[in-house]
């Protein structure tokens, strides 16, 4: 008879499978994967896609070998300065400030940047023991008071965590004379008044833009 | 500037990333990953798990090597006979037929069940041209037909796939003199009606069985 907590007990009876059960616990190590996805991912793989399990697992082992940080802004590459930091296309003048290399892609899928990237490969988090030491921001603070660096972007994100960082790094780099700016909070592009959220709207409102100046002349920012 | 569909389009001085593009792109064969959580999955690894990474790929490496197909039973196990079909303690008389190996655990894990298994790893779908001969129901048919099986039980999944299989099933076995049954449907453990659809409360009241039976002495099933 079906007891009623039999879901949480192993069959008593059941296989031990062995390099399947393995691969299952392994696929765990994928962020967002729990148990059930994990054993639902082994066992497609190994009934419908053999050849790309084992495709997945050469890629694996290539990437945790090759893949090192840029010794100019820390994102992941696979020689020692990345191809973004010798393109001779970008504006060397503007450093802009990323908590993660997906964040880069992301600010580099806007189209909207040509200068160049530091990759923080994390955020200040006190509480979790994240410090300045930690992620290494004395490296951020050589690499934009090189010279050449006018202007800093500061992109983290707009989480506590990400802005306290933002804030953290404003002041060193104020302290050093350079130019330091902020990604613009506001409305998104087709947000609706009535569904953005409180906070949102109210950073809106204090950091309008003037569309006519005003006879005094005083512009925005 | 941006621009409107820039999302769609590669940024044009992006890295080639190679080997972190590469594993993005393998990690895709995994069901329900797309391009997004692949990249996300991708970095992850690299950033914080590059032990777990290698362990995933031996683990992938192994288990295509390792895990065949019963030689009784048809499910996943690295021996010629699985220890679920070798073992003593399980009813040979019935045969519970599944359409993978996930529904057998799931099964198991009920504890109601002391039977063996038969996996289809599949189900017939003309739509895919899958039919009897792809999910090769002949090998069912020899090992339902071995003499000690007396009753086969139709666990196949309640879709529509599912269920015109087990008719197909059914129809088969039955010619051939075996018992046939199928696993009830009705109301869950736990269901209020209310929340219960239609198909399900037409089934049960449909396949309501007697709390106490009539004079006429009139069982159920």
């Amino acid at each position: 008879m079906a007891t009623r907590n039999a879901d949480a007990r192993p069959a008593p009876t059941a296989e031990p499978l062995g390099s399947l059960d393995a691969l299952a616990r392994a696929l765990r190590c994928l962020p967002g994967v729990g148990p059930r996805a994990a054993q639902r991912m082994a066992l497609h793989l190994l009934q419908h896609d053999r050849p790309g399990a084992r495709e997945l697992a050469q890629a694996l082992l290539r990437a945790s070998e090759a893949v090192r940080h840029c010794d100019r802004c820390n994102t992941f590459t696979e020689d020692s300065v990345c191809a973004l930091c010798r393109s001779g296309k970008r504006d060397p003048a503007q450093l802009c400030v990323v908590e993660t290399p997906a964040d880069l892609v992301t600010v580099e899928q806007t189209h909207a940047y040509d200068g160049l990237y530091f990759v923080l490969m994390g955020r200040l988090s006190p509480l979790d023991g994240i410090g300045p030491k930690e992620i290494r921001l004395d490296r951020l603070i050589r690499r934009a008071t090189d010279g050449v660096v006018r202007e800093v972007i500061l992109a983290t994100n707009f989480t506590s965590e990400g802005e306290a960082t933002a804030h953290y790094i404003a002041e060193l780099l104020a302290a050093r004379g350079l130019a330091v700016s902020r990604l613009a909070r506001g409305v998104p592009v087709g947000g609706e008044l009535e569904y953005v959220d409180a906070g949102t709207l109210a950073q809106a409102l204090r950091d309008r833009r003037w569309v006519a100046a005003p006879p005094g002349g005083a512009g925005n920012g």
